[in-house]
């Protein structure tokens, strides 16, 4: 017998992300990685995760392994509401936290307890395209809203709100570093965006992944810090700032989504890993933990500079990108005319990896001439060869 | 402003599972857990544990904590495919195996890729309350069919087949030790369930978290061992093998499925905690598995025969039980007539923690004769002091 698999409506159409497909044609260690968004390595602190991971296992090993609440380790989830509000102004009476396993479930449950099939979603374009991926994997239906240099067109999004009246369930919003783009959105306009927002009963999704690696520039508060009325889910994430492989992330909002959210992980996965969760707790409590997110924006700092400043010398009269303020990305614009598609293979020809734009679109099949670069994940020396190869297909192609 | 928030139909009505609710209220440690489903302490193996851990932090930490592919660590997944080959004849040429963060995923992305709203899903009854939240979480139409002695009921189940025919995506069965009943499906029942699944061309989910643990009775082969015609989604774990805490689980089914279930995993948690999966590979090949669990079935035995024995001897003529030969729980049923919730709550009222049975019905609105007990988490002393109580308020009530 061959069986004709029943493929759920929603998941029949959707496709891996393209990243990771790249990722995977360019994970021969021969290329250089500019596709991928991974943390540097030189900025995990292994040492202390390989001590306070062993005390862990010294000191209370059932505590670390038997099941444990879905909400999330109760140390952390405290140790996380005080370092919101210290560093943020995060968190209220009507607000809760709970831990994820990284904050890609926020995303996906998120969605799940807000959206409805053929609700709406508005969503900065570009954006992130995991996020993009889960939401269309419960058939929302998502509404691109052009970024622009200070952050998503107030205009349009305006447009977008009055024109889905009624069935907008939230906007997903990456203000701080944003990804593809590295741009970061300007005070005015997220107190512009939350007053909006609440015109229109809307809620907002504030990823924010890099916030904490800002290396140059001022501070600009999250529009979640501005939150009296309950309108904003905030998320975070350890990948950044510990290691992404423990998968811990964390979502602050309204007591009622989370409590919902509560449920939707316990359909899930029941709970977090929970010797990481403990991990997290006791780096972020016997460390000096701002001092560790200090040595990171050092790493960062040192790596953009060396990308930018070798893009600058050697194509920055050829083709436009943006100067990110922290965070892992920088967004490349080719002149008019180039067929963006084809300078990318030449790339990959060339053995330097990086991300076409288009698959940070809410319709992957729309031309752009645009592409992502991470200067995290290459090394030093990748970085300097790359922004060479770069050069070598621009002289070449352009 | 006060928002009321917009929740998504499928989670509006969904409550939090009434397991959690009760271990909750029971988390003060004066009560006797009979209701709790955890491995029991004695049985993890923390210096192994500890041991591994330091080791894979000391070797190659980046690999430990940098992101990883989504469709899981590639040595543990060739190592659990050899095991389930080894073990029980299971997998095929075209079936994959994909890791999880816990067995509970299996269930939530199964039903994702699946079903579509209000698409069948055919469950034992009682069956595990986790697995029907999550297939409830997608608003999918859940059919009960009345579990006996050996199993499902097969003139039911072919009924539920034939009335939905059409709608019902997959069949969803715990074959061995079955949650909650402590039940197991005799040889011949699993064949004919495999034949009448295949004759409706429908797919079935082999949910297996006790399969190791048999303490007493003769092995009897899972239903994805007969798997030529690409059927059957066998799902696994390690939360009773090793450590419920890390949150490792898997799905050995037809590729196409499992493909559909990467994309489902990338869009909620991207892929499952790397240390832990690393540490579950270490634990499989550097030690004698098959003795460890030789240990567990020892430590299980002796737990069930404490809690079995006293059944026996002081209630024995007042409620019927099952007598599992493996896996954590018996499932009692009171005489015609006694007020199942009333006799809960004057247990509950004497410090004794047990799970009411209607919780594990499709309707738990439905009155029921029957509650859960399980013998894993109570320590020795535990189990001969609850089946006390027990018999105590027996004595008392009935």
């Amino acid at each position: 017998m061959v069986l004709s698999y029943p493929l759920s409506e929603r998941m029949r159409k959707l496709q891996p992300s393209p990243i990771r497909e790249i990722l995977k044609i360019a994970s021969d260690p021969s290329f250089i990685p500019f596709a991928a968004g991974n943390p540097a390595p030189e900025a995990f602190p292994t040492q202390e995760i390989a001590r306070i991971t062993a005390e862990i296992l010294a000191e209370n090993p059932i505590g670390a392994l038997q099941y444990a609440v879905t909400e999330g380790y109760n140390p952390l989830r405290e140790t996380l509401k005080s370092f919101l509000m210290d560093s943020y102004n995060i968190g209220r009476e009507t607000d809760e936290l709970i831990i994820l396993s990284g904050a890609q479930q926020a995303m996906d449950f998120t969605c799940k307890v807000l959206c409805d099939e053929e609700d709406v979603i508005i969503v900065e374009e570009p954006s992130f395209v995991g996020a993009l991926n889960t939401f269309r994997s419960y058939r929302a239906h998502l509404i691109p809203v052009k970024l622009e240099e200070d952050g998503i067109s107030l205009e349009k999004m305006e447009q977008a709100l009055q024109e889905h009246a009624g069935r907008v369930r939230f906007i997903y919003l990456i203000p701080t570093f944003q990804n593809p783009s590295g741009l970061t959105m300007s005070l005015a306009k997220r107190k512009a965006v939350y007053e909006l927002a609440k015109r229109y009963h809307v809620l907002i999704m504030e990823d924010n992944p890099y916030g904490e690696l800002r290396f140059s520039g001022e501070h600009i508060p999250p529009i979640k810090s501005f939150d009296e009325d309950g309108l904003v889910i905030y998320v975070g994430t350890f990948s950044k700032v510990l290691a992404p492989g423990i998968r811990i992330g964390y979502a602050c909002g309204p007591k009622e989504i989370i409590a919902k959210m509560v449920v939707a992980k316990q359909c899930n996965d029941t709970h977090t890993n929970i010797m990481s969760q403990i991990l997290c707790y006791r780096f972020m409590t016997e460390n000096d933990f701002g001092q560790h997110l200090e040595f990171l924006r050092g790493v960062y700092r040192k790596k953009s500079s060396l990308m930018i400043d070798n893009l600058d010398r050697l194509v920055g009269d050829k083709i436009s990108y943006t100067r990110p303020n922290g965070g892992l990305f920088t967004w490349c614009e080719l002149p008019p005319g180039v067929d963006m598609l084809a300078f990318v293979q030449a790339l990959l020809e060339s053995k330097l990896a990086v991300v076409p734009g288009n698959a940070f679109m809410v319709d992957p099949a729309q031309q752009v001439s645009t592409f992502r670069m991470n200067y995290s994940t290459p090394t030093d020396e990748q970085l300097v060869r790359g922004v060479e190869i770069l050069a070598d297909v621009v002289g070449r192609t352009l």
